[in-house]
């Protein structure tokens, strides 16, 4: 058991979900992340590298840690649904099923596990990494947007039911690309990645986190359920189509 | 083969796909119903009693009626998945994947078998019918809101997609009860049902059914992708808690 | 006095309200027309070349009709405040004023004349033309921006006041450009118009005006409080940005 | 002159605005506040006690402190125009006015003064406190939804126009009541402010002031537009409506 509050971050390659952790392990907690592949040895970190689509993988996640490691204090549900722009013909039935399985049912079932715990004990934070696709569909977005639009309208339902129990539910609509060498990196080329991040269209993960952990540290008196990110250079999402 | 443009209506109880599939019989239409039982005998549509959850079922259905019945000029997809207010905690994984399958997935297959046919024949309309969950998460409604959030968002992204091929995607936001005595009725009570109606609470699936066809009507320089509609008598969704 | 319903458009040059005008005409109604200037001969309205920035030329224009003609039973504030792009610092106080005058003020003291006359007999509408600016602000946009979202929020308080009144309002998000060579034909020049109208992409504002005689005549059971209208060719104002 | 940046607040008697100057001294800020009555001796701010309705109060006071005190590098827009429920025939043509000039005009000459001398020095930001009436209509709220409508989307064009320049522009939607002796407490009497605020109910200003030092300080690559705040006991605007 660690005596530090507990932060389970589901989703946590190099990008957002790695940065939130470290914020959090530099401001006390102890950090569980949930990874494609087991950590680097040298992180401060707890890493599950478990199947999420797979029945019972969260539910026992969630189990185990309570368990082994503590109450967990803050969740945050970080896994995208991004597969690129792909024609509804191109998009097949089985990407648009992953899309919903790691878009919206993994929180839904994360949520399930989990949110009872924290009513329970009239305390806990919900933190969940969203985007542009949660409030607006774009063509070649049919599987990215239905599971974003089914993951921000679930965020409402949960804190409809739970704020009052004392569980902040926050939901972050990243409107851009974040600098990540080893996913967008890995999509677009370094040479690409470094030129944008360079031209300031970029998002800093370390600068996002930092107001990760500002929304998880608010006062009751005073949460925030919704509030948008994105860099000072690029325009927002619902700007730039004709007048 | 019709000589008359066929309409689809998936999702045809006595509410509102019914009263739609009226409508456009009496503006010309030949209407290929989908409903749970096989349809009254008197009634002037071709009836399908397929499990829409089932898969090929919708594919099948769309590959059936256009090559036996005739071209589908306009589809409505009016399949609900409200299963009334439940707790997080009572809403179980399956009734969860079922709101998914009824609200989000059935639409992205019915779109996938029909909107490529009608963008090669540069015309043809979806109409969605959607709800008040599409647009904000109420407690209760966990499964329904993911649902007809990732609706909505879909919604958008098949116009997107769509609009400059010619196709009409709309999104009707039906924010009310509707006068259904085999749905509604059943689950309130005809006497509450009447009550409700005689108060001017419920709407008519015969005025919401002119409005379909208004909307599926409009010519291409002026269409509408989203409407909402409510009874004279109700609060709209967005008002009514505290200012 | 008429003997047939009597329908006010206030801003009616050649587009969206002559042609709602004309609609209304053909249904049956006697229009009164507010313009800049003195209508033309033939044209079988009421025509009024009233200020309406002026104190009180709403409000007696209002008084006057429902004496001299007959109780308004439609209106229809189709003003705009567009003022083409300017940026913050070539926006002066003046054109922000007015901006506010006919975007915003124009709709309060119409309302605040003809909705308490409309409640008291228990039925009437009021149609708002409206535009993207509504919505979402873009750059160039200051002082139309903030008229049309103040036009928008001043709608769904009368509504939410009035609905239950019977007096039914709508608010109508006109997303995109008219064909209306009086106006738009002398800002971007005739052949700039023909143009654009080729490709698909100006409004027709006969089509538009369908939909509002529609909107107009939903009954008590089935009101549409907002509505877009766009071309099927144009790209919807919260698409076309990054993903 | 002062060494220490400049923060300019617009609005401050004892609520937001005054917590929020006071965050920002304890941060390092020198502060300018603009309130109704000269303030109290002992307060470590300079006030200024100026009508902002008044022609040029607005842009003589913002040149003065920029060649007085220092280059501002935040203000913050706090100024309200809530005058309680009043129903349309009670909202007067003078409060519907007033309530635009205080809800929306200040912050237009504020912009216009203010946000070109940002965007020269590459560096600024405007925090400006709204509320529900922002993205929503209720009864009673004619004046007050008409101006956050129009504030609404003037920071939207104010933000597509600077961001890019470096001038940080957030919208903050406080969607509740804030616990104000001075005011709140003064129109609905202190024993029912403290009995709210036992309860929960009431938002503490010093939290929200923690929350725009936060997205002040928000480096350049991760940036908040709109934000909303709320206690943990509150139901969200868009929540509590029938299903």
């Amino acid at each position: 058991m660690s005596s530090k509050p507990v932060i389970l971050v589901i989703g946590a390659g190099a990008g957002i979900g790695l940065h939130v952790a470290k914020r959090f392990v530099a401001g006390g907690y102890h950090a569980c992340l949930v990874r494609r592949s087991a950590a680097a040895a040298a992180m401060p970190f707890d890493s599950y590298a478990i199947d999420v689509t797979q029945p019972k993988a969260l539910e026992d996640l969630v189990h185990q840690i309570e368990q082994d490691v503590g109450p967990i204090q803050c969740a945050v549900y970080n896994l995208g649904a991004q597969i690129g722009n792909r024609s509804l013909e191109e998009t097949t039935l089985k990407q648009f099923e992953l899309g919903w399985k790691l878009g919206t049912l993994g929180l839904f079932r994360l949520s399930k596990s989990l949110l009872p715990r924290m009513a329970d004990r009239g305390s806990g934070t919900l933190l969940v990494t969203s985007s542009t696709a949660a409030v607006r569909g774009n063509p070649g977005q049919h599987s990215h947007a239905a599971a974003m639009g089914g993951r921000r309208m679930l965020c409402q339902s949960l804190r409809a039911e739970y704020a009052s129990r004392g569980v902040h539910v926050a939901h972050v609509v990243v409107d851009g690309a974040v600098y990540a060498p080893d996913t967008l990196g890995k999509m677009i080329g370094q040479d690409k990645l470094e030129e944008l991040n360079h031209a300031g269209r970029l998002m800093d993960p370390v600068a996002i986190a930092e107001t990760y952990w500002h929304v998880a540290h608010q006062p009751v008196s005073a949460r925030t359920f919704e509030l948008d990110l994105r860099t000072q250079k690029d325009v927002a999402w619902w700007n730039s189509s004709h007048l």
